[in-house]
């Protein structure tokens, strides 16, 4: 999943990186989606993008405006209820990294 | 792939998010693995991790010790190879975003 992102700096990117266990595949995907949406509504929020391999292994980056989005985001009820699970049941390790993007380029065919 | 890296904070991310084009799948997987070999021996490299979607999307995340060592990957011979070749055959879009990581934290079962 990706929303698209047009902005070279001044804000902020989280990497959540996680290797799933094997529980769970359907409510698992159902919750990502949940959240990839809910996020989407959040004040702050600027886009998001995904990819996991087939092994288990995965990144979420999250952009934001602020530092207090970010913690506004992590501070809501159902998104604390996915944490919740996610370290319970889906995730066998992840880190989560938060930083400030300083430039950004690309290319676009 | 994944190297680990416990640091909270003081070092950046460059987050590299494509999208293939359906070309080369043997030599792009080769070159890609070349890469993170390569990018492992340079000086101030910290850690990589990298997850592809079966749609094509990517996000690769290398982590570095200074904005020095980036422009010095960046600037790498055969690291222009594979960036050229990139370009014309293997991406049909792509982000780079440098960032510096402020804070991190994560669980590890």
């Amino acid at each position: 999943m990706e929303t698209p992102l047009n902005r070279s700096s001044g804000y902020y990117a989280v990497i959540f990186s996680s290797e799933r266990t094997e529980q769970d595949e359907k409510s698992y995907s159902d919750m990502a989606e949940l959240m990839e949406t809910m996020a989407a509504t959040m004040p702050g929020f600027l886009g998001i993008e995904s990819a996991r391999n087939d092994d288990g292994f995965g990144i979420t980056v999250s952009y934001w405006e602020t530092e207090e989005a970010i913690a506004n985001w992590k501070k809501n009820v159902d998104h604390i209820e996915a944490q919740n699970l996610g370290r319970s049941d889906w995730y066998k390790d992840y880190s989560v990294r938060v930083a400030k993007v300083e430039r950004a380029y690309g290319m676009k065919k």
